[in-house]
């Protein structure tokens, strides 16, 4: 098996990038294609390295950044590290891709480039979401489609509880659909026409109603479906509440004496707290729906999380998600 | 001046509700008018004040509770402390009203009781979010329409915006709209049109583009526009977090022994960082859009909050909001 990854997108590129797939291939035994300039490449493998099994290069000179406009970008940055990883799934030479780069621009390039599974209309971008009690919630769609349809957000759940019993190993993952109330009939016009549809399922699935915005950290869901604007809003909230509350407490344990010392008796206890909301332990976030795996890591992985995000797409592979999303597609 | 309170609503009903009365009466000299249980009502301001000046009762014998459906509830429930309170607006004897209980049934009631000010397609209900640099955003709407058009939208910024302005003393409040994205063009079709209209505007309003839901706790804008699915996604995810993270830090800081110390010498620290995510302070959510002034006041209010709502309601009529209003949507 190989795996392309984008060599050189994301805050930490190309440094930890190339080192996190340097432990993939050592712990994972797995083949890693480095897309991006070569020179620089070869220079961090050189001085992390003398073993270049199962690791290749492929040369892409140019970069696609997240101020570039996704589908421009990739029609006219063809020489990118992005698109040459993108070009190399759709060319059979790689079967699954990671990268840290611009969130867009692999939407688009897993859209136009690998292409949708026959059946699903629109793929979706699932993360994992922490829960406090430990575990994890996926949050589908979280932001590729803005203007959903309730067959879409049914098509989500169907492909978010294949990914988690296959990937995940919860063997009846519960599905919660976003919703500003927990009894059936609350919402817009597209969560209630989604109740209807996942209720009547005729896929086994484990539909468990409404879950309000205020559950969400708790990890009383597996699954929690959404269109993808509503997602991205509780994904932004949820992170950006997260990091003020941190800082404004650092800043706060730093304001006397007497809390600069409680501060450092508690930090233990901090870090093994902020530990809780990292997302690097498991990789990164699933774009659902297109024909080979596509792994989203997050713009800040370091090389535990670009080696965790591999692992992620190894095993993505490796249990024919994607056969098994088709298969179930088709008796919906 | 009068307002109305509903004595029976909230958590903490009728305790807290006919104490923080009691306050408001003493500190704002504005006249209260109670609705609920007499004989309960009486018992409380018996054992907390020896004047009576300002204050007087409306027996009501019924209560809408939260299981109750909202509009069956007001149209069965006619001896409710809620629907009494609401004619009592309707009929002139209160200039606003106060309730801590059911929103649904408030909203509900403000637009089916009191009704809409003429124009006013879709009243919305516009709590403040507290900032982490001091300071509160309003966030309307957030859960009184889930299904929007562009034009409520704009109609929702133009009353946040004298609201603002009026009741918060801020001069020319920086108006964002929460977006997936901070350029122009992002969004869905709802945003991308709404956009428009606020770029637009014939009123002299101070827009500032899109606001991602990451930066909404950042105080960067002191309105925040969207419909009431995405605000009520946004608030409740934002309130679940500051929850789920301040009671997992507790059970952490109780984890050892060594951080049971540090905990109890921060704890002053964090007693204020607390506070900084206190509503109590600056009273309820506003119901804009309706003729009369209606506050919703947290479920959870104490007799400070009421107090603060109480307030709040009096300024609300004091500026002559509504009356702006009326002038701005004929404007528009």
């Amino acid at each position: 098996m190989k795996i392309v990854v984008d060599a050189m997108g994301g805050d930490n590129a190309p440094d930890l990038i190339v080192k996190g797939c340097i432990l993939a291939r050592d712990e994972y035994n797995v083949g890693v294609i480095l897309s991006g300039k070569e020179q620089e490449i070869k220079k961090i493998l050189e001085s992390n390295t003398t073993n270049y099994k199962n690791i290749d290069i492929l040369n892409a000179d140019e970069i696609i950044t997240n101020e570039d406009k996704p589908v421009l970008a990739l029609r006219r940055k063809k020489n990118s590290s992005l698109v040459k990883a993108l070009n190399a799934v759709k060319n059979n030479d790689a079967d699954a891709i990671v990268s840290a780069g611009s969130t867009g621009a692999l939407l688009s390039g897993g859209l136009l480039v690998i292409g949708r599974i026959e059946g699903i209309e629109r793929p979706a971008l699932a993360p994992l979401i922490p829960s406090m009690k430990g575990g994890f919630s996926m949050l589908i769609d979280s932001g590729a489609n803005v203007d959903c349809k309730s067959n879409f957000l049914y098509d989500f759940a169907i492909m978010a509880d294949i990914y988690m019993k296959k990937v995940m190993n919860i063997s009846s993952p519960r599905i919660a659909l976003a919703n500003i109330g927990a009894e059936k009939g609350k919402g817009n016009k597209l969560t209630i026409e989604t109740y209807e549809l996942l209720e009547k399922s005729v896929l086994p699935i484990n539909f468990c109603g409404n879950i309000e915005a205020r559950e969400i950290l708790r990890g009383e869901a597996d699954i929690i479906v959404c269109d993808g604007f509503v997602g991205n809003m509780i994904l932004k909230t949820l992170e950006g509440t997260v990091k003020e509350i941190m800082s404004g407490l650092k800043e706060e344990l730093t304001s006397s004496f007497v809390s600069k010392v409680g501060g450092a008796l508690i930090k233990p206890s901090l870090r093994n707290f902020k530990n809780k909301f990292d997302y690097s332990e498991h990789g990164g976030a699933p774009l659902l729906g297109v024909k080979a795996p596509v792994i989203k890591a997050h713009g800040s992985s370091d090389e535990i999380a670009i080696k965790n995000a591999i692992r992620q797409a190894k095993v993505f592979c490796d249990s024919r998600v994607n056969n098994l999303i088709e298969e179930s597609i088709m008796r919906r």
